[in-house]
């Protein structure tokens, strides 16, 4: 891709600036100060509250974040997928914790070869996969802890005990600790109702963990929480660990929860469109479909370049349109703010990072696609 | 990523054959033997029925699937956009049509470079647009006309004739003919209401074919159509070329269509994803969740190794639940259905390539990412 020869070319060692406006569009688009500041922010509250921060890089799935997020203090990253981890080891990530269960052979055979060259830990959640792991010398795992939703997780504080003992039988393998996640309580848009709720998986939590000390179980670290819960499993004190992923970019979801207590974390993540077509009365055609926006969180919102209240609404593959009035003219630029950040990062090879309306660096989605 | 290597070394030379159930999940399949009948397929109906066929690239985005149908007849490929026909031209496809508007400054200058090196046609709806391109010295242009649902295209005959005469003015511009895309109609899952609804819709297309050629405007190319319209296109007899995509897979979406008169073509797009946590009553997990399926058309349906009756349910962005009776335990394969093929396959960086259990090649999804 010539385009992508030219801005590194251009953003080389003479450091010569690109203009934002001269990207190809539809573009991913990173705020660097407001990703610094939102970085710096939860390290800082984590530090303050002493819980340990391992942020969940689903998110961004980059090698140049991972390792900003370390040395502002996190003691490591979270994984989705081994072939994530092994991505992100390949970046230089030295330390990742993987949040999924690994389980087939050809899969714990590459968990073996990456446990070999990084401090490496895994959930489990279940006894056959605990003497399977054993396989692989000296591995790190967690008791990963269904909080009712049933996507993975041991069932009850018996399995979970049963678990622990697998687990010690198995010899080889190390108890790092439980892993819980309330994934579906993340986005409960009042901050009281969902302080409710993950209180109330907490108090189950709480028992597992009484169940697991009667047991003589020793468990080290408890992982777990997301950006919508930290400020609440901070104030609980169960959580030793914190796997928030969304902070750094802050999209649509989490901008429209209510919070308390959480550092003002910024909007950082955008994708820049170009209108295309502006033929009918009241709408405009811009370049960025359902290929440029994850669409399983409701639609983008305008952030500049259109009238903030202007809608937008998916127009198939390639295509968005937005509704309203005042809309730009053809060729113009429109900036929208994601739904999901997750899924839409994971749709694009490149970050560009700005200052304002400059090109400061071009990074790559170092683990895009990386689902396997 | 090692395991790309080891696949690729073991597919080298010797064409040692790799074991499906030893990939890595989820994979993109691609059932080698349906899809080169569904490519022959398709080339024997146009050829049949004198009419050109020009599938369309954005749904496999894919330099060899590409060179397989153009060697089967096909007169060339569409591409949405423009870095998607970039990557194609760079893997030897020489004649291609963008079917979106080609606006901004700087893809104009990409799009002049491209013209230099394939044969390449390119859609405009906006007498503005047409002089900007009048600077891609001897460009081919079609008139996209809007068949109502506002996303792009001239909004009345009158608009199509004024955009002829801006075309003519412009110079250096030659006119390919006429484009006419009718997508909110493709997926109307009764045949007899989408023949009524495609069949209206080419009646407005006359009306503005004959506003053209009252006007003097030759139109040497009449192109549109999709999987769901074509044989009721080629019944109707004004389209004189065919942009259909989807069929080469035959997704979720297209395959609960009624067909009548149509090739019988076959699934041959699917995605391969291991069980990873079976803890609970009547449900398991898999590996594959919306960073695996496009979430935009429903969910993904099972084409084997569980009952067909499971249900899949999307559990955030790597897991999904199948839900029902008789399910699969850890670790076990289950292949599933795309609902979307092509904003699937725009998630994943390869396809394999198979012949039942074995894998007989690797082929890069070539233009995965070229959105802009």
């Amino acid at each position: 891709m010539e385009i992508w020869i030219s801005i590194r070319s251009r953003l080389g060692d003479d450091r010569l600036f690109f203009p934002r406006a001269d990207l190809p569009t539809p573009a991913l688009i990173v705020d660097a100060a407001a990703l610094e500041r939102n970085i710096a922010r939860m390290a800082e509250y984590a530090a303050a509250r002493g819980i340990a921060l391992r942020p969940h890089a689903k998110t961004h799935k980059s090698g140049e974040i991972a390792r900003r997020q370390i040395a502002a203090g996190a003691v490591g990253i979270c994984c989705a997928k081994l072939s994530e981890a092994e991505a992100l080891a390949d970046e230089g990530v030295g330390d990742i914790h993987l949040t999924s269960p690994v389980v087939t052979a050809e899969a714990i055979a590459r968990l073996s070869r990456l446990n070999a060259r990084i401090s490496l830990s895994v959930v489990v959640d279940n006894p056959d996969n605990a003497v399977a792991l054993a396989a692989v010398e000296g591995l790190r795992v967690f008791i990963d802890v269904d909080p009712g939703t049933h996507r993975t997780g041991v069932a009850s504080a018996a399995a979970a005990v049963a678990l622990a003992r697998a687990i010690a039988a198995a010899g080889t393998l190390r108890l790092g600790g439980v892993q819980y996640y309330c994934g579906s309580q993340q986005h409960i848009q009042s901050f009281a109702e969902r302080h409710a709720a993950i209180a109330g998986r907490t108090d189950y939590l709480r028992t597992v963990l009484a169940a697991l000390a009667a047991a003589g179980v020793v468990v080290p670290v408890v992982t777990g929480g997301g950006t919508g819960s930290f400020t609440i499993d901070a104030g609980l004190g169960v959580l030793t660990e914190l796997q928030v992923g969304s902070y750094i970019f802050l999209d649509r979801e989490y901008r429209d929860c209510e919070f308390a207590g959480a550092p003002a974390f910024e909007s950082a993540l955008a994708v820049d469109t170009s209108v295309i077509s502006a033929n009918a009365e009241g709408m405009v055609t811009v370049d960025a479909g359902l290929k440029a926006f994850a669409t399983d969180a409701g639609v983008a919102v305008v952030l500049g370049g259109a009238p903030v209240e202007s809608r937008y609404a998916f127009m198939g593959d390639e295509h968005g349109a937005l509704i309203g009035e005042g809309l730009p003219g053809l060729g113009a630029r429109v900036t929208l703010m994601p739904p999901h950040c997750d899924p839409t990062v994971n749709l694009y090879d490149r970050y560009f990072v700005v200052a304002g309306e400059t090109v400061v660096d071009v990074w790559p989605v170092t683990a895009r696609g990386c689902s396997f």
